[in-house]
């Protein structure tokens, strides 16, 4: 009796125990789905770092960006993998250097029409990453890391595509356009450039008609957003412009201080209104995080059709600061906390901290070269990053310890920026100090290049190379 | 009595009507005095287009300039009078151009501790136009408009005075110093500057402690402000600094990612962040107007003790972009309407602008150069303004109509930028288009020469020169 007694209540316990930890697992399973926040990655093409008002420049009007970044947080030392478009783009998506999946070559700098591969399977993508916590994903957008259907955003992990496979300059077709050609703005015709548009896999429009692109690559990303309110969902957003050739849909063409280059980014910023204009409407803007930024520098040879580097060195093509360091804004309101962040962030850094908010563990099968920013997006904690490297083809031509850059090698492009020269002793800048890169202060500083030699070693020393899968052409 | 009967009702009305005449006139002109908005101009020396965080700039933190261009206006294509700074502050006091006060010269480019004159008393400061419609005036920080007694701010309209009446870097008096002085940050202190600091017209200390100096002078302005908050008050607080040598006080020495230069900024940040607060803890945001702006661009030589005139070329002395555009940021919830305003501004303007705002009527005896900004501050109409003319000394180097800058001459400055070029026909930018002066477009657009042509010779057609201020010295 007294056992009886005892056990009574015992009994009763667990079973409430097992009941409510079984109802607890569901809800907190069912919550857990819920509450994973969804992602935006918008991803300009050539955007320079001095192109966005709030990044300084003096005539392209940029309201929502600037709004973004009041509203959240403005990163003023955030950078890519590579400073041209096929291994950027690899190493935001794979969250590693674009050696380690062989998406960069000495051969050629990027993919092209005829180029036979693209990002091996064996890759794990952000989309795939999300897709395992339950995301549906869509690329929207130049995809350029393989073209072929093996390649395709559909077998990479996004459940949707939309967009131009490659550059927006690619499958010329006017060759017998004389050498003005570029400077005629009147002159550059879509229909020159005979690029597919595809939808999934299918190619639904060729030459796809570059002056409406833009303002239906948003339309996409709105019409995205609002079939896939109800689950977590992720959107890699890749415009094809500001690359050249520059089109604008009728609203922006000539609108804009800029000329035509200032007509592009505003009507790219005005997608970016509307987007944050819908997760507001859907009520989604509190647990999603946008991400606003762009693959590598301007393209300078292209005058005032391509970009600024602001106060940066150089741009496009190149390792110096102009080549690799873009804007970034991160939005979410009430989420994300307002500040301007100058430590260091790189696009790889995504992946990782993407999964971290999503509470998806990382891959532990491999090398990844990304960092969770989480604690200094939601608490403005000091940010984890000490280094970047800067690679050029398959060569590390600099790196970057906390705010000290040494060049190791430092080369021209597209006859601009000076002849390749090997520096050893390498050059040394304080990037915080000297942000233009002006002020060599290498004897100075041995030991801080004594720190990043051994960085670069400790980087090599287990460094294995994937198999080049850009030199295969026809 | 029909007359009686008539004329009482008629006399009562006059002389009620007479009543209430005298109270409105002495309501009105209580009112008037009340409504007539207290102006703050915070002038900073040497700063450079990029050297804001809203203007671009990686490591230098200037939240709250930052903030008051988010809640007011970011002008990106304001200009000052003259790339040096007595002729630069001239300008922005007369609202003219200093070719007519005799504040520039071939001879000199700015005032020294041996010059023998200053501002003319046949000027009109912007200080003695607002003290004509009732206005309690201050000048804090740096005068250099002649330091001799006459010329003193006290004699040009301002009640108040307190500061260095020259550039920092004068009086130095440590000649025996090695040429590696300016290399080495601790070996610079402050007592190797004999500058006086004076208090209306006496020196109250010398050499000026310049570590405290932009603390003291961001903590004058506060205590004139809450001491004259019951009038109309107008503070032009001119910063001695970032011009060389740098100087910071112990809070901010050492804690900016900038450097010495960053400690020396964001220092002039947090005094203006002082301003803002005490407006506001004492009602007066909404009516004062704080405009923000520096003298003239970076002074380049000094390297990382200069600054940065982001994506505009050259620097201080040139008649180059960066050496005459400034960031300029208006503020005043409610009244000044939030934008980015890409139209043209200079601080000539200041004074028509501010004297629109407070219903006095510019001096209609002599040619002003200013012109009324107020209906796009207020308003966001579009600006005005249409031209900008680029002295150099007393020469007019190049002019700028809409969106195009004609260079009649160019030159370097300092060791920097090349020698003296005459160019007939000029080169031509479209500053719009091509913000870093890169691509000269002279040929294609002959037509717009022309009317630049135009607008100088209609310049020069009623252009009295005044006489040289600058060139007595001992």
């Amino acid at each position: 009796m007294k056992n009886t007694l005892k056990n009574k209540p015992a009994l009763s316990f667990w079973l409430l125990t097992l009941m409510l930890v079984l109802a607890g697992t569901d809800c907190l399973s069912q919550a857990d789905t819920q509450r994973r926040p969804n992602f935006i990655i918008i991803f300009a093409d050539d955007l320079g770092y001095g192109d966005l008002g709030v990044y300084g420049h003096p005539t392209i009007k940029t309201p929502h960006l600037d709004q973004m970044a009041a509203e959240g947080q403005k990163w003023t030392n955030f950078y890519v993998g590579a400073s041209v478009c096929t291994p950027s783009r690899a190493a935001l998506l794979t969250g590693r250097l674009p050696i380690r999946s062989g998406m960069c070559s000495d051969k050629h700098r990027v993919l092209f029409p005829d180029s036979h591969h693209g990002l091996p399977a064996s890759e794990i993508t952000l989309a795939e990453q999300l897709k395992s916590g339950g995301y549906k994903t869509a690329c929207i957008g130049k995809w350029h890391l393989g073209h072929h259907q093996e390649y395709l955003p559909t077998n990479h992990g996004f459940d949707y595509y939309f967009g131009i496979p490659y550059s927006n300059d690619m499958d010329f077709i006017a060759k017998n356009k004389n050498g003005d050609y570029w400077k005629n703005e009147a002159a550059i015709k879509t229909e020159d450039f005979n690029v597919p548009l595809i939808r999934n896999t299918e190619i639904i429009e060729r030459p796809a008609n570059q002056n409406t692109i833009t303002k239906r690559y948003a339309e996409e990303a709105v019409s995205f957003i609002k079939e896939n309110k109800d689950q977590p969902f992720f959107i890699y957003l890749a415009h094809n412009l500001p690359h050249i050739p520059l089109f604008a849909s009728e609203k922006f063409l000539g609108t804009s201080k800029r000329g035509l280059y200032g007509d592009v980014v505003e009507e790219i910023d005005h997608g970016v209104g509307q987007i944050m204009a819908t997760l507001r409407a859907e009520g989604l803007d509190k647990n999603t995080i946008v991400v606003f930024t762009s693959d590598n520098g301007p393209w300078l040879p292209f005058k005032t059709h391509g970009g600024s580097a602001g106060l940066l060195r150089a741009g496009k093509g190149s390792t110096w600061e102009g080549g690799m360091r873009e804007p970034c804004i991160f939005w979410s309101p009430g989420k994300i906390k307002p500040a301007v962040i100058s430590d260091l962030g790189s696009t790889m850094d995504f992946f990782t901290t993407f999964s971290a908010m999503a509470g998806l563990p990382v891959p532990d099968d491999r090398i990844m070269d990304g960092i969770d920013l989480s604690a200094t997006l939601v608490s403005k904690e000091k940010g984890p990053r000490q280094s970047i490297l800067y690679y050029r083809g398959t060569s590390i031509y600099a790196a970057r310890l906390g705010d000290y850059k040494a060049h190791f090698i430092t080369q021209g492009v597209y006859g601009m920026f000076g002849e390749k020269e090997v520096h050893d002793p390498p050059i040394l800048y304080n990037l915080s100090h000297d942000p233009s890169e002006q002020y060599n202060i290498a004897d100075k500083h041995p030991e801080i290049i004594q720190q990043i030699n051994e960085l670069v070693r400790q980087h090599k020393s287990n460094l294995i190379k994937g198999k080049d899968q850009l030199a295969d052409r026809n």
